[in-house]
Parts: C-alpha cells; structure tokens; sequence
C-alpha cells in the first residue's frame, strides 16, 4: 500500500469532526484552539474618546486660531481616564483631557496640548482642528456584532488580549485529545532501572508522549508492557477507554512474538486496516481503528516511530483537536550528498542543518546505517521527502526540510 | 536614549546566570531547558546486537558459501530479544537470532534470512559474510562517557528520547522564571464584570500573562490593580516576593496621575534605569531594577505594549530561563507600501501577511490610526523594523518580518 493511499483510508476512517468543545477561563486559555465564531457583543472603543492630551473643543470654535492669533476658550474642567463625561461643552467652552478620556457631550474635536496655552481661567489655541480630529469614535476600532476571531483559531498572546478585550473572561474551546502510548517488546526496560544483559532502555514511550504534547494533544505515558498477549490485551482494552487515541511501538515487525494485529483485530471493527506501508523507514507501520478510535502500531526503531508520528498521528491528533491552522514549519536548504529513494517506497532521510562558508542553509543528511537510533535522533535537525518515484535526489540540489520541533533553525 | 542604548544597559544590569536549577522526572520534561551536559554512562547498544533477522556464525565459516554451493552449519539453538546470551557458537554451528538480540559468544557476523534455507537440523547458507558484518558493536552509537546533549537544549521530542534511551527517568532542568503581569489605569476593568461608562475592558494583563507563557515563563495574572499609589506600591512589593520579574502596563506617559516610576524608585536600588526610549511604538517605556529584578512598565496600548515585549521581556525571560537557543521565527516578504520611520526613532510596524498573485509572500503594514488597537492585534502576524537612521523601507523593498507565536506564515 501506498503512503498516499495508506492517509487517504486513515482520513477516510477518521471522524471528521473535533472531539467536543469546554468553556474555560481565559487565563487558562493559552495554546488552546477556538470551537466558536466569537461576535463582540460590545462597540470597542465602547465610547468616543481622545487620542490624545489635550482640550475638547467644538471644532466651529477653533476655525479662526492661528499660530499668531490665538482663541481664546474658557476652561470649564477636566476629565481623565475611566470618568463618566458628565461636563456638557457649550460654545467657545473647552475641558482639559487626557488621552482614552470620554468626550463630553458637545465637544466633536480635541486640540492637541502641544497647540495650546494655559492661562489662570482661560486657554489660548494655536491651531484650528477639524470635526473629529483627535477623538476615536465609538465602534470604530470594532463595532457591535462583528466577527472578531474564527472557529479553529490557535490562540496566542494577541487572541487572547482580543477576546479580553470585548470582555470575555471565559471561552470555548475544543476538548483536548487524549493519546495512550505504549511500548512493547521483550528487551525494553523502563529507563532509571538497571539494565539486565540483553536488554536496552525504552525510548519511544518518552519521545512519542513528548510528540503527543508538542502537536497539541495530551498523552498518557504507559511505559513498557510485559511481553505477553494478555498484559497487551489488557493495556489496549483500559487504553480504549481512557483515550482517544493508541500508539504502541516495537513488535510490528515479522518476528515470532508479533502478536499486536491479531490482538487490536480482537478488540472490534473494523480492526486492521492498514497493514504495511511502501515507506521508508516506517515500512511494518500497521494501523487500526476500534469504532472511531486509531490504534497506530509504530515500529520500534526510535527515529522510524518519531518519523511515522510526525508523517501519520501528529495529523490525526490536530485533526480531533479542532486545529484547522496545521503549518509545518520548513526550511530550504541545499542537499550536500546525491540520496537514492528505496525502490517503489516514498523514502524520508533525517537531515542535520548548517551553514556553509557563503552562510546557505545546507542539508546533510544523517547516516543511519553504522551510526544508530540514538545518534540520528540527538543529530537531526529535520526530515527531507523523495517521492516513490522518483530515483534519487541530486548532491547540490535545493530540498524542503520538515524541521522537527524543538531542533535550530 | 536609543533603543541599542538601552538594550545594553538591561544586559548590563540582569544576573548573566540563570535563575536556579531543579530535577524533575523526565516524563515532565517537555519544553524545558537542560541545566548540564549530559554524559552517558552506559554504552548504546550495550551488547553487540543483530541488525536484521537471520542467523548468528562465524564468519570464517561462511567464506565458501555461494548461490550455488551454499555451507551447512549445525543449528543450536534461537536468541530473541531481551535474552541474555548464554549460548556459545563454535565452529560449523550458528543460532537463530532477531533484530534487537545479542550476538551469542563465538559468533562475529549475521546472515541474513534470506540468504538461507532452514533443514531440519542444518541450515544452508547461500550467501559468505565478512567480519561485523549485520552487527552492531556494543557502544557504536554511544559509548560511555559520551557527550550527548549540552546544557542550554531545549528539550522535545528527540532530546527526551535521547534522555530515555541513556536510562535516565530524571533530568536537572533550569528553573522556570516566574513574571508578575499588572495593568494599571482608572479607566481600565477585568473582563467579564460590566462596564461602567468612561470604562474599557483589561487587555494586557491577558495578552502579556501569555506572551510570558509562549516565551517559557510562568505567569501570574494579577489583573487591574486600583488606581491609587498605596495599591500599586502594595501589588508591586507582593510581586517582588512572589517573581523574578515584573511587568506593568498603563501609566507611564506624561499624564497627571502618574506615579509608576515614583513608587518602582521607592522599592529599592538601582531603581529606574531606562525612562524612555527612542522608539516608535513604545516611547514611553521605562525599566527598573530592584537589585537584580527587573521591573518593566510598559505603555497602555496593547499593540505597543505586546511588540515592547517581544523586543525587551522575551529576551530577559529566556535569558533568566537559560535558554540558549533563541530563534526568532522569522519570513521574508515584499514590502506593499513604502514605510517611513518616525524621526530619529527605531521604527517597528505591525504587517499582515499573505501571497500575491505569483504565490510570493507579501508584508501588508498595519494601519494603526484609524482602526485601533484591537483590530492591529487580531491582523498582525509579525512586525518589520526600521533602522533610526533609515528614513523609509520602499515599496516592493524586501523585508524580514519577525512573526508573532500563534499566526500563520
């Protein structure tokens, strides 16, 4: 099976749909993603109001002032931030005002305080204003029932201030998905224990869990199950329950003890339905779904299960979460080495990044083949493409990279 | 005081260390920042293992096989996974072995299965082996004593793999900075209450409570404070326990009820140390330390206030935060519009982005005048600067847009 044709019958099993919606407080609202249209129920700024430090006027009474012939205007009060306009301005009267101050009823323009001159009751002006000029208007910033963010939307320090900012203390958002991740295999040991011969420390269950955080899910981290049909049996079956997502690595390879598909196929429909993918690496990837439920079966090899996250799962969970605004980030860079895809399999290589001596962005990809998991993981940067098709990518030639999250750009 | 000015006078002033260190469990360790190089002190893999599935020899004893003339070896037994190797090879005998298991004492090369054919008893070898060859030498991927991470990383998916992989449950991390985020003003009122007339709704408390947040902070939203000297002084001292930094917004123009800097002077030594800078937005900007805390008042206007931020607190956070690796996500677009600085100011404009009809990106500048500040928050994806001694960036010109967290490229 294709690896286009493998995240077509994935979309096609998913639920289309967010997972739900909760109200929470603003304050707690960082990160989340909006589940609703928000529509201001207020006009911002809620009134009209001086831009600036200076003295409402009524514009008609400052057509005359002149840099050498001043008008004179009687002071009738002052009004700062935060009062309620209750001075009304009638001809050839001003009120001394701070900037977001209302504007009292009868002035329609605010002479900037660098244009004036205080005497002891009256005020001399220096400069003619026109009608407005100086005030914000009611409604003008946003008015009354419009649209101020959408459904779908990440929300970030200035999303945040928006809705603060037409008074919402509190916000709806879409349900976080919650993703079990599992490790199998008989020689992983939980990392802080000692390691008996034969056995190596589990990395998948931290890395992938970490992976779940970073793509806007919340994991539960399950370690290592014991390496028997039954333990496995009933990890999956308590992990139906708690999550809305599964993913195990290790054991989907063609060993003897792989018994991971016949277990999911027990668990209920439709079972399997992806069961090999023409990838590399990632190829014993199998995927299944209990009800709406994915169960992903990722394959041991650390680099490979991160890769196969990122490609198949990281979507998946951005999808039940709501994230409509799903951006990879990428870098272009140039390829320091000629890279041959593996025949008839769409073929990803990790690459670290750096810059050579003209500072371009270049792409060198990580040898995985002596050098290992561990390496490869702590080295790479990101992870460039070379379609199934196609035979090889050249040395020189410009690439995207895929950067994986916590890497330099 | 320029910008680069003042700039350097806060590095001058802030501890250079970061704040403090702690251990916590490595299943808690996403988006921290390592506190120490990590050593490991077991070998990765710690046992020669087998690269594929096949059968463990020795290689001498496979130097005559062929496609037509394969060898015969005597099979002894099977190593999976997570066995230890008690089982010694000698010559003209091999053993079963999967990918992942230890290579058995007497073997020093892997066939691959499909270089075989199994027997009853026997096996045939179709194919000779050299040396190492399907081996992966104990230590080969890391040996012990090994440099593999270096403080300052931050740590995601691939990092806390890494963490795991070397046996490690528990990770020294640098503390978190912890920011106290204050609004002042009269006219200013906490979301969800009514508002009174002359009243808007609190926006910076929010949007700089999550711009700490996205920077690695930990913020405490204190919300409005009163607008009286004796609140201010109290919220400020409390904050000064309680954080390592602290934010105010609001009240700090020429207004008459302007008493920040006053109250921030009475807390203690250095006290102010930047009372304005020469930038636009921001001018009003000022920044105190009360010994080796800083204390930043920024202006009332949100846009301002939040681009201050970016400019000036980010940097502290992540500084305090030890992170060492600070990139700014940063795009480059063309110009719409030909941009004027403001005399002798650094100049930062707020652009939204998009593609133009060739698909190439393009930096539309946010017209703040007219339409306020609500609207400038919801639009902008990033800002674009312009030096004090560059009269104007021109149209078409291209430019590096510095993105804000939540928004799309």
């Amino acid at each position: 099976m294709t690896f286009d044709h493998a995240k077509k019958l994935l979309i096609a099993q998913l639920n289309p749909e967010p997972l739900g919606t909760e109200k929470i407080p603003l304050t707690k609202a960082y990160s989340r993603i909006l589940s609703e249209d928000v529509i201001t129920k207020v006009n911002i700024p809620p009134f009209d109001r001086s831009t600036v430090d200076g003295f409402a006027v009524r514009a008609d009474d400052t057509y005359e002032a002149e840099e050498n012939k001043p008008t004179a205007l009687s002071i009738i009060g002052t009004i700062n931030v935060g009062e309620s306009p209750r001075i009304e301005i009638r001809k050839n009267q001003t009120v001394e005002i701070v900037t977001g101050a209302p504007i009292p009823i009868g002035a329609d323009a605010v002479v900037m305080v660098e244009n004036t001159q205080k005497q002891e009751f009256s005020l001399l002006i220096y400069r003619a204003v026109t009608h407005d000029e100086n005030i914000m208007k009611k409604g003008t910033d946003l008015a009354k029932g419009e649209k101020v963010l959408k459904t779908g939307q990440l929300l970030g320090a200035p999303e945040i201030g928006v809705l603060a900012a037409i008074g919402m203390d509190y916000v709806n958002v879409f349900k976080i998905p919650v993703v079990s991740v599992i490790s199998t295999g008989a020689e992983i040991t939980k990392p802080g224990k000692d390691l008996a011969p034969g056995k190596i420390y589990d990395i998948n269950a931290y890395s992938l869990s970490t992976a779940v955080k970073e793509s806007g899910g919340k994991s539960i981290c399950l370690g290592v199950i014991p390496d028997n049909e039954a333990a496995l049996e009933a990890a999956l079956k308590d992990a139906l329950v708690s999550s809305d997502i599964i993913i195990t690595s290790g054991g989907v390879s063609v060993g003897p003890r792989d018994y991971t598909p016949k277990i999911v196929n027990s668990l209920g429909k439709p079972g399997v339905i992806i069961s090999g993918i023409a990838v590399k690496p990632g190829k014993p990837t199998t995927v299944a779904f209990i009800g709406k439920k994915p169960i992903f079966s990722l394959p041991g090899h650390p680099t490979s299960a991160l890769l196969i996250f990122y490609l198949l799962v990281r979507p998946v969970i951005q999808s039940l979460a709501g994230n409509k605004i799903i951006s990879e980030k990428t870098v272009d860079a140039n390829l320091t080495t000629r890279l041959f895809s593996a025949k008839g399999r769409k073929t990803f290589v990790t690459v670290s990044l750096s810059r050579d001596k003209n500072q371009k962005i270049i792409a060198v990809p990580i040898q995985t083949g002596a050098s290992g998991a561990i390496t490869t993981l702590s080295k790479a940067d990101g992870f460039i493409e070379i379609p199934a098709n196609q035979q090889f990518l050249d040395s020189n030639e410009q690439v995207t990279v895929t950067l994986l999250t916590s890497k330099k750009v």
